[in-house]
């Protein structure tokens, strides 16, 4: 019952903030305004702290955001009609019928639940006549959602008068639930590190648009941020500074911090490239360190992988991500194994020697190394998240709850999903958020970005998940991602660069492929407003006469 | 007797942090650290205020800037040859031998002096065996630029030890001046509005790498935050916002506050397109408002022109500008000229009378709005400045002192050299700094920008300024400058736009042309990390761990 985005385009009075748009929509045109005591209540018995806390950062954001519509009078217009409208008391939240009885379980414990047996939809009704709005759900993700969708729906009237908090599209009645299980962001604190309070932020802007997920591609080749129980020594010596690091207590609160806001937290230690900075602490496990000229050890410098034919550096490796996956509480953790460089291995004295000693191909080592982390991490519960080439250019042995994340080209999503993993999204042409910033490389005046030109929200956004999939094959399609990846990024960027073209892919995967741009922009406008009244810095998508003016600046307008 | 940069690249024992490079140059080996009671002293009787002020902020920027260099070990292993060094204990600035006698102007009264007479040099001596250093300079301007070169040769040592700011490089002896007089940076605050704070910080910025102008192209179609003494209703109508305006005050504070960095504003009214915004206060001076297909009428929207045949028209731009022109201090003023539409004019039934009832072409018409325009101007002394297209496209009479700016392409520099006029390099394909980032109309999911890819800073470092010019048309090239037009932008992006790559541009004209990158790279990371021990938040380059490691990310590393 997905209403069309152009027919509420049309139907929309004014400016209507809600992104991701609902799966199901009913809006009115009468004016309402919040209370002077508006209150949210949680109508459920021993409801779980943190879904009390959710509903304390709803009412802090309706108090706070001051978002005024956007439109040319900045909804000044509407005021003597909003003085006359009628007053929503409450927002009531409740179980939905089929969960009545059962015990509801905290948001932090539901996002990180099996991602299929997640639930997340919820129904929410605002009415136009001063009787409260009811928000229901079968879950506390549900109702975390309802909570951020109802923060959606109100503007403060410009003017120094005295705060006055309505919506014009009364009555509201919403029946949401997401396309997609798997909606994330992925983010490297490798290349360039970011302190734990960008995180926190993004994590806030990510509920905001309901991602689901943050895959924290934590360490790299060139630095190696997370302090590891038992594997200290390889952020003592392979982090930038002893400041940058992120401490188990860091990775608690991170953590904690996504759960409580309806995120897992996936993290990625990648194996067996990616991991020169390895050989600072742990020499004998690196083939190729530093080698040069890097570009023929790997595909972007330090060179150094992993010995995988070695048996001792089977057992380190399994080891460090098991140690490792203890920090997180998520049921994923990537192992990785994007762009092995086979020159490396070639060259390296101690590989070769490996597996001439085991009679063993390079592939038939990289399956031994593969079955072995992903056996430890099994054992502390986890399930294996890859990159395309361990089902397609190095095909191992992986177990059926493997996801793979395909990131090279979207052209490869039909080759990766005829092996029958679960796929998630996160190819470079459509979800790569750092391309299109020219070559980084130190030597090179005429380099462009390999993955040139920049991925506009336009791009991503009428980006087809099920493009040229059967129905089986769409049917193990878990959702999709942005990804950023930090060789010409840092904080100083980070809002910037992500917001709001990584809230485009997040309604792609929660509201469904078919959008069009022209209908999404007006919204995606308030929200580049309202994550700036929050403090998040997103960037500007057009001159802000545009932003006042829905449809001005199309190109056909 | 410029260093060649890959001879001076490989002089240096570690990190050095010249930007721009010195046109002369010669460095130690010897360690220094400045002496606890390091002092600056001005040697000159009555120094100007602003000169005070400028040496009051390099003892700050000593005192806070804390950089660590920018190698594997951030400067530790240096500690005990730092222990044993002789201390610095003071900079003393004097007049150089050729200006004795005279008053010194102030730095402000420098700035904005005729372009070509402006003096910018300095020496600075900073010996190695504990006896102070000497800056000398004929002018403010070149003690202000001294200053800023001395500022950059420090860092502090790592560790909790007590603070230690050394150098790895005495004796140091520098004789430095500009390669050409306009070293420029230019800020659209029309199709996004930035408060003054965030275009003082820029005007810091700027001084840092001496870039001496900043073209504020204020007001556009799409807003008019300027307050025009008797034009108020512009901005009152125009401005996004009452608070989205730039005050007679706060145009005073920035202008001030520029001088004093040694920086001159030159301001645009663009004439007579990209004018639509006026129409909200004077329609009737406005042909084709927010006419659509804006596509028709102009090439962004809103569409819009000022009725430039109308003799009504032309008084009352005259008459704005030269009210506008009141509010700066620069001897430049410019009027813009770009992008003019010719089916605006056609379909505008009241341009097509007055040029009948005057019996005037389109570019008769144009070139007498164009004189009495710059003849306003010229009457409160100023010189005008204007794009391209008013010596190529609609060639108008101009004063001879006119300075004409290139931007929609580097090819159209010789056509315009040739025209006799002075030219400054501002073109799109190599100077622009929003391009590569999408379309950003609204209903065009694979629009590009149109200005794609993304300038990298190599990309404009590598820029000729001379190329295919004569001996003749060289001597007209003023200089150059990076532009930031803002549909893209906002104040949550200008820093991590904007740097390190206008740095790139500033030292090309500064430091003469011929530099290149991989010795260039080390020295800009340096840049980037001064900049944002200062506050201004620079994007980053490169993974941290290359810029640790000078050349290391080459890609022939």
């Amino acid at each position: 019952m997905k209403v069309s985005l152009v027919t509420l385009s049309a139907l929309l009075p004014s400016a209507f903030a809600l992104w991701p748009l609902p799966t199901g929509l009913s809006l009115g045109t009468t004016p309402l305004k919040l209370s002077k005591g508006f209150d949210i209540k949680i109508g459920i018995p021993n409801p779980p702290a943190d879904l009390v806390a959710a509903v304390s950062r709803a009412k802090g954001f309706l108090a706070n955001d001051k978002l005024q519509a956007l439109v040319v009078d900045r909804g000044a217009s509407s005021a003597s009609a909003i003085a006359g409208a009628k007053s929503l008391p409450s927002l009531t939240l409740s179980l939905a019928t089929t969960a009545k009885g059962s015990s509801l379980k905290s948001i932090s414990a539901e996002a990180i639940a099996p991602i299929e047996s997640r639930v997340e939809g919820y129904t929410l009704t605002v009415p136009a006549d001063g009787s409260g709005a009811v928000l229901k759900a079968n879950s506390s993700l549900g109702l975390l959602h309802g909570l951020t969708t109802f923060g959606q729906l109100w503007y403060d009237l410009p003017g120094p008068s005295s705060r006055t908090t309505y919506s014009l599209s009364a009555p509201i009645q919403i029946t949401d639930a997401p396309a997609y299980p798997y909606r994330g962001f992925m983010l490297d604190t490798a290349r360039n590190f970011f302190p734990v309070s960008d995180i926190k932020r993004t994590i806030d802007a990510m509920s905001w648009v309901k991602i689901n997920t943050l895959h924290w591609h934590v360490v790299d080749s060139q630095s190696f941020p997370l302090v590891v129980p038992g594997y200290t020594v390889l952020s003592e010596k392979g982090a930038y500074s002893a400041s940058k690091v992120y401490s188990p207590s860091d990775v608690k609160d991170i953590v904690t911090y996504a759960a409580a806001r309806g995120i897992d937290v996936i993290p990625e230690i990648d194996t067996p490239g990616h991991t020169s900075v390895i050989s600072k602490a742990f020499p004998e496990h690196i083939a190729c360190p530093e080698a040069t000229p890097w570009a023929s050890f790997a595909n972007e410098p330090p060179a150094g992988q992993l010995r995988l034919a070695s048996e001792a550096t089977v057992n380190f490796t399994a080891g460090l991500l098991k140690a490792a996956a203890g920090l997180f509480e998520s049921k994923f953790f990537s192992t990785g194994g994007d762009e092995i460089n086979a020159n490396c291995y070639t060259q390296d004295n101690e590989t070769q020697a490996s597996l001439a000693s085991s009679n063993k191909t390079f592939l038939q080592a990289l399956d031994t190394f593969t079955q072995a982390n992903h056996a430890a991490l099994r054992s502390v519960g986890k399930s294996a998240v890859v990159w395309e080439e361990m089902v397609l250019d190095n095909p191992v042995t992986l177990a059926n709850d493997t996801i793979v994340m395909v990131w090279i080209s979207s052209a490869d999503v039909a080759a990766v999903a005829e092996t029958g993993f679960r796929i998630v999204h996160a190819a470079s042409d459509y979800f790569y958020l750092d391309c299109g910033h020219g070559g980084w490389v130190g030597d090179f005046p005429t380099g462009n970005s390999w993955c040139d030109p920049f991925k506009t929200w336009q791009h991503a956004y009428v980006f087809d998940p099920v493009a040229n999939l059967t129905a089986a094959q769409a049917e193990r399609v878990l959702g999709g991602q942005s990804l950023l990846w930090t060789e010409q990024s840092g904080p100083e960027n980070l809002d910037s660069t992500t917001w709001p073209r990584a809230a485009s892919t997040a309604e792609l995967f929660w509201s469904g492929p078919g959008g069009d741009v022209q209908a999404a922009l007006p919204r995606l406008h308030e929200q580049v407003y309202r994550f700036r009244q929050r403090g998040v810095a997103a960037n500007a998508l057009q001159p802000e006469w545009c932003a006042l003016r829905p449809g001005a600046c199309d190109l056909t307008a």
